[in-house]
């Protein structure tokens, strides 16, 4: 009965049963998606699928992120929205991770649900939007985890196969459902598996995202309209979780724990744009560019003679990347990571542009950067020993990155990477109205002016 | 590299090379799920699916098949009409059958080819919509062929899961695609996994056929455009076939076989809208019928003392119902079926209607009928005995049912199948227009041109 149970709770939740904690996880999870879509809406892939998918588009309805959303060219109707918002969310890798399971979860979630409630003719508060959100985010974490390891193992992008559930929660509350049409609305999502592995490197990736928020809109709009599914998608011996779960029995576990174990509370934000094997390294390098900045030093190939880091083995293997000729290739490296948190104090997208990657200021210092495998460091740990040729020595010891569950980024933190992201896109004013409404969602009368004003 | 395989020889497909039997059946498939998308266009679940979705219509476009194409009302944009119309095409379960893969090919490919050609600026022939329609069925049955019956058993649809590839290859096709671009198209449509058979029964299974040829057609728009997939998404370690297909070992050598044994003069057609395992008893009390006819006798529940049949013991398991009570429980019983193939000498959709399975005409003869299951038969076989109350004895062995491989409809029998689907929705002359240019699709100079004009 786990559909039929997931659809009730989802139905009955109330924002008064939400710990404060949990709507602040839940906005910041929103707010990091914002910035993040925002970012991505001038990546090719993004800018491919919209031209692509514009002769489709119907009533201009919904905001496609930091396409100057007051003009009609940058809106469409919720579905594309929804995919193309989510495709931006995701196209930098730079999004949101629910450490347990590796979904991405604000993606597909947050991505139905804005387009949904801009399209809506009743205003939707900021707290039924977060309460929506959260409703959403609780059920994809809660099946990823009935899922995990094997169902990623076997090659789904966990991250859409769940999400598309997840945004259909998420929408089908927003609709104000009834519990027999949020179990047909999660039905018709679950139906609608998107995301094989394989895609990881290719455009698809980020489509998987956007796909599966459009999975979860249209179910929800099916339902709402009395369209039906199964209503044992999930737990039905041909059904979801074993078609795809390769025989998990955790379903009811996971479902039972709902509203006790908030999972949005352990989601995490990547402070850095790369593979998060790497963020360790990053963490220590502009540590150490703060303490050598206060003792009036600068690092450049004339002034290191060697740095040498300790680091987890999985470092190498995935981020051994010697000699990076683009931004693509350095979200691969160690060495171009660490090289531009000693030289520039940050890692953000600007740090990852093509030129930069290639510039002699920074090959110069990643030539200096030695790595060495040790498999007694943790994953989210590295040590990192900088000689200066004035014969200065300086040591950090990172026992958890920032980003990780045990030091997770600050708010300050969080505004800095949304406007790292946004500035280029939205300038300093656009930047500036959309970092301050979306991170503060929970007073916000309607969230569908919220774009639009930006 | 089956999934560049796949690709080329789609690319390179000409008219000339197929062989005239391939065309022929290309185009009775065509025509088969014509007809089914008009009787379905008017089915309460295509109602509540186009109601749902007709806020985000786009540019209308594409016919909604059986909705006075004409009008503005009766038409959407490309990717709603695909949905709309596979939706409909599979909604009454009366569409083609591939026996050997139990696909039902025409739906996701034909739903997704019409609504493009109808949205594409220069006309499209009816010999150029053959050749992808070709395409297209043979790329979804040589990978069903791959992966059938594991996939099938494991829970998932087998007509919309391998429909997505189908529909993406037919449009790719229609859109001259070059090589590299239908690999990203068929890669995109490959993520797009849509269908668990634990929604047989509800709404969704129809959306099942639907939503594969709209995954289909986004595949093909987005991989047009750039968007991109991995080129290996068929055969890699993480790719469709390793993660759906349950370990299948068959790829290469179906991809191998396309174009020297073409699966689409495979196809077979429905001839009564129930489960195919009654078809052979219904064929039976058809022949029955004409025969009593030539003799001047009719079947009611004064002239007849008995019906004893042999069936094929699958008859009594799927389609054992004795005392339906309504339209879709008749189409589990073997005595509604072979009832009005006694009284009627038809078994079409205006059989299978609510106040007929309850009238006393035809439940007066329902009540005479015996059936005994004989594990010596085949599941294509029947033996009918019939006894008249003025000591006539009849007796007719059906040794292949029509619709079978062996006895394939007629073009006159597929032609009265389309118009006992069409007269309910375009009336007589709607029908007979539909009827001669759905039929003669080789000498259309422009599809677009077919549906707006009938």
């Amino acid at each position: 009965m786990a559909t039929a149970k997931l659809a009730q709770w989802a139905v009955n939740l109330q924002f008064s049963q939400l710990p404060s904690s949990v709507t602040q996880a839940a906005n910041r999870s929103f707010y990091n998606w914002a910035g993040c879509a925002i970012g991505g809406s001038t990546h090719p892939a993004t800018l491919k699928a919209s031209t692509a998918l514009r002769p489709f588009f119907g009533q201009p309805t919904s905001s496609l992120l930091g396409r100057s959303a007051s003009s009609q060219d940058g809106k469409a109707d919720a579905q594309h929205a929804a995919l193309i918002n989510g495709i931006a969310s995701h196209v930098h890798d730079y999004d949101d991770t629910h450490l347990e399971t590796i979904i991405h979860p604000t993606g597909p979630v947050a991505s139905a649900l804005l387009a949904q409630a801009e399209a809506l003719e009743t205003p939707t508060s900021g707290k039924d939007f977060l309460l929506a959100l959260v409703a959403g985010i609780e059920a994809e974490c809660k099946l990823g985890l009935t899922v995990w390891p094997k169902h990623y193992d076997l090659g789904w992008h966990i991250t859409s196969t769940v999400g598309s559930i997840g945004a259909a929660v998420a929408v089908g509350k927003l609709l104000k459902l009834d519990e027999e049409k949020m179990g047909h609305a999660i039905s018709i999502a679950a139906t609608q598996v998107t995301g094989l592995r394989e895609q990881f490197g290719s455009d698809t990736k980020s489509f998987h995202i956007g796909r599966s928020a459009q999975n979860g809109l249209l179910a929800a709009a099916l339902a709402r309209n009395g369209y039906t599914g199964s209503l044992h998608a999930l737990e039905a011996k041909r059904g979801w979780v074993n078609v795809v779960g390769a025989g998990s029995n955790r379903l009811e576990e996971m479902v039972g724990s709902l509203g006790t174990i908030w999972e949005v509370e352990k989601n995490s934000f990547k402070p850095f744009p790369c593979g998060i094997v790497v963020h360790p390294s990053i963490d220590g390098c502009i540590q150490l560019h703060d303490e050598m900045r206060e003792r009036g030093l600068v690092a450049n190939e004339d002034t290191i003679e060697s740095v040498k880091a300790r680091v987890h083995p999985l470092v190498l293997e995935l981020t051994g990347k010697k000699t990076p000729i683009d931004g693509l290739q350095a979200k691969f490296s160690v060495y171009h990571g660490a090289a531009v948190g000693l030289v520039m104090g940050k890692a953000g997208p600007a740090q990852y542009e093509d030129p930069l990657v290639i510039s002699q200021e920074i090959v110069g210092v990643r030539e200096r950067f030695e790595a060495t495998a040790d498999g007694n460091l943790m994953a989210d740990e590295a040590d990192i020993l900088l000689t200066m040729k004035d014969g200065t020595v300086l040591r950090k010891h990172v026992e958890h990155a920032i980003g990780s569950l045990e030091a997770p980024m600050t708010d300050e933190q969080l505004q800095t990477k949304f406007k790292d992201q946004s500035m280029p896109v939205l300038g300093r004013n656009g930047t500036a109205a959309a970092s301050k409404a979306f991170r503060s969602m929970e007073g916000a009368e309607s969230v569908a002016k919220i774009a639009p004003s930006i």
